[in-house]
């Protein structure tokens, strides 16, 4: 492998393997307030969108990248809708308390 | 421009402009501690070696899609260790009252 495909493995190694933290720290904390959903709701759907593309050109290390990368994007995307789920419950709770 | 590169090109928009929202509400909130540093250590590495990709390939479009998204990770990451040094200084200011 010469060097600039050495440096775009690298490069996709990285930017897929980036979101475990993320991933972890949320599901760990239970937290996600200070996530914003637009991002990763832009970011699945790009994400998504690089997967179709890397299928069309049956290139597999896009598909295999963007296919990771998608898993624990839509991942990180269901514990922040959850989240807001959760919380509009406790405020509905709260509000039903002091009726 | 055929239907691949279309979806290419679609999904390199994405992808950049999706962590606009995400510097945006760091910026206003100050906070970020839900968010992940060594997700945006590893992310703003990986872009910077796709920049270095794209300008190795003189590829414009990688070029310009991994330079703005360098722009707008390293954000978020600044303002990440922001608010991380500001939480360790109320931490320390807080010990010292009660010295």
């Amino acid at each position: 492998m010469d060097m600039t495909n050495l440096i775009g493995t690298l490069a996709g190694g990285l930017t897929t393997i980036a979101f475990i933290p993320q991933v972890a720290r949320t599901w760990k904390t239970g937290s996600s307030r200070d996530i914003s959903l637009f991002t990763y709701l832009l970011f699945s759907s790009g994400v998504l969108l690089w997967l179709i593309y890397g299928i069309r050109l049956q290139a597999l290390p896009i598909m295999l990248a963007n296919g990771v990368t998608l898993l624990l994007s839509v991942s990180i995307l269901a514990l922040k809708v959850r989240d807001i789920l959760r919380t509009r419950r406790r405020i509905r709770a709260a509000d039903q308390r002091t009726l």
